[in-house]
């Protein structure tokens, strides 16, 4: 998407320099820094201190990592065993992110149908590059089906805005472009659908206050930023129309992992009767697992997340504690949805209900080639 | 409650000066400040800025703000007009808090039962002291009350903690002694009853991170703080056993406004078949409506809180804008919570639970008097 008139996308694969370029999502909406990652311990530093984060851009890094292991200085003597090891760290980088492994697997796969060195790094490029495009490609369809319940609702209240609330950041800085939730927002916005976003500031690390309150804001889309407190009341008072959120893992039942806080906000979208979709494209879905609760690795990060808040002052990034120095701090990062407060989910293919028969009937080509 | 090794309250009459003095809570946990209240203006400020916050302590300032309007300088030539509206004035300062106007009405009429300026001074001040000791006894009575819920879980898990989540501060820092909310922590607590609290941070300001974490680290009461987002995810996997807030103004058919997000938790705990409390004195009640959602104004507050954050960095307090410069944001400072979703009430004269006649039965002798 555009970045003061720019076309930008959160990674990229510069062709002049052959490096692995993304935004590092710690230093927005502050500043807009660039970082290269050329091995990688930087590739698994990018994605576990969230330099890069959000499923689908987590496993396109993954899908690139694959070919800066092969590349990096000092692999000569790399064997196959030495490869697979440092795909596995790659892919243990996140726990919950389902995308990370996939990404990781599809282009580890390709490069072992290879056998030499230098058409392993040409399949590993072709196959992350392949990766992206999809990404980017279904968060575009995705887009188009979800604005159409967007207009549904318009149609529902000729001349005013379409009120929706979203949870953490899963636009495009999360994706490649459009991103998954924010995918219907963009699409209904350039389709001049009027619409206003609820923006979870999503603590601990405020990525809806910092990167989908930038996101929008740059692309001109009205949005207030909101705690995450205050989601059920505006739902109270008729002020939320429409809820659309990401996912980090979603089960074959429809159980949606993502960040912590999306549960409380679907309880109250379901008290309130307003519509609580999850926009993901198919690589997000976990087809192994049905109970979410039980079987979603939930990450424990660093509880300094908690006791310290970053921003912006005195024109730097400054860190500020806001418990007592002795106060211990816990820092789950998701939480677990059950499918039965998931009103559908919005995917690249269309959408459809929470429920193993909807998804996997939505995903039939799917299993017949992948499984 | 003691501070390091000293007894202390939130605020009180210093006989020496004869002046009011209250914790700066605005500084905490970073620096605690003491401040004198020696006009009106200072003592609206105090309430508006939240140098004070929380509804007994609103209405406790509020009582001895009437005794200030009495003797600040240049209050020479007042007349009851001029009075009554400087209590007004005072009523106005927060319009969430029941307790304010219950506080200043209560002085107020008995100033004007004298006629003359010493006799009123006498009255003011003695009638506000009577609040605040009202307040700090039924707070001890509200812990004597909630002890007993938290012994039955006790009870039930023996050799484990209870663990118990709150939101926002409804601790001594919010009343006078003991707390409401943690009125039956603390009280359990001095029992020996193996306690663990889960600290909502509370957004924008923070009061739980800040003020909870505070009050309970210097009680010696295992605490962890966790972000507004977490409730949910920890009721999910058996790690709360109860759940206990307070609340700043509750309906006599037992609907709770509380702090914004008092609502989400309570959403998760019913979801979880988790015991919900509400302790409160009888002075949070509002006897005159029913329906919390349309009847409670709710209040909206600078939206700056939102866009700011403060915490301790470099040895001061400092500010850090966690948004995009451009960004707006929306400050709802409480929601209310419907009687459905509310397990009970601890008050001071019991427990009862969250109905009209439930309630209005234990405060029948209320009813006799007052209305």
């Amino acid at each position: 998407m555009k970045v003061d008139g720019k076309q930008m996308r959160p990674i990229w694969f510069d062709k002049d320099t052959e490096t692995v370029q993304v935004i590092d999502q710690r230093f927005l909406p502050h500043q807009l820094i660039i970082r290269e990652l050329t091995h990688v311990d930087e590739v698994i530093e990018a994605i576990q201190e969230m330099v890069v984060r959000g499923a689908p851009l987590i496993g396109a890094t993954g899908a690139l990592g694959v070919y800066v292991i092969l590349v990096q200085e000092g692999n000569q003597g790399m064997d196959d065993a030495w490869f697979s090891r440092q795909c596995d760290r790659l892919k243990n980088a996140r726990p919950t992110a389902a995308n990370l492994c996939w990404g990781v697997n599809r282009v580890q796969a390709k490069v072992l149908e290879q056998t030499s060195h230098d058409p392993r790094v040409q399949a590993a490029l072709n196959e992350a590059l392949a990766i992206i495009e999809e990404e980017a490609d279904n968060c575009k369809k995705i887009g188009v089906h979800g604005r159409v319940l967007i207009q549904e609702i318009a149609g529902r209240n000729p001349g005013k805005p379409v009120n929706i609330l979203t949870h953490c950041n899963a636009g495009w800085l999360a994706c490649i472009e459009y991103g998954t939730a924010t995918a219907p927002i963009y699409t209904a916005h350039d389709a001049g659908i009027p619409i206003h976003v609820w923006v979870d500031e999503t603590r601990p690390l405020n990525q809806g206050a910092r990167l989908t309150a930038w996101e929008l804001g740059k692309h001109g889309i009205a949005h207030t930023v909101i705690t995450d407190n205050a989601g059920g009341h505006l739902m109270q008072h008729g002020r939320v129309d429409l809820v659309i959120v990401g996912t980090d893992r979603t089960t074959r039942a429809g159980d949606v992992a993502n960040k912590i806080g999306t549960y409380l906000k679907a309880l109250a979208a379901r008290d309130n009767d307003i519509p609580f979709y999850v926009a993901l494209p198919g690589s997000t879905f976990d087809w192994d697992i049905t109970d979410g609760i039980r079987d979603i690795p939930i990450e424990n990060r660093d509880p300094d997340e908690i006791r310290y808040v970053q921003g912006w002052h005195n024109d730097e990034i400054t860190q500020v504690r806001i418990t007592p120095e002795d106060s211990p701090a816990a820092n789950h990062a998701f939480d677990v949805t059950p499918a039965r407060l998931v009103t559908g989910f919005i995917t690249e293919k269309g959408v459809c209900d929470a429920s193993e028969s909807a998804i996997t009937a939505l995903y039939a080509d799917r299993f017949k080639t992948d499984v």
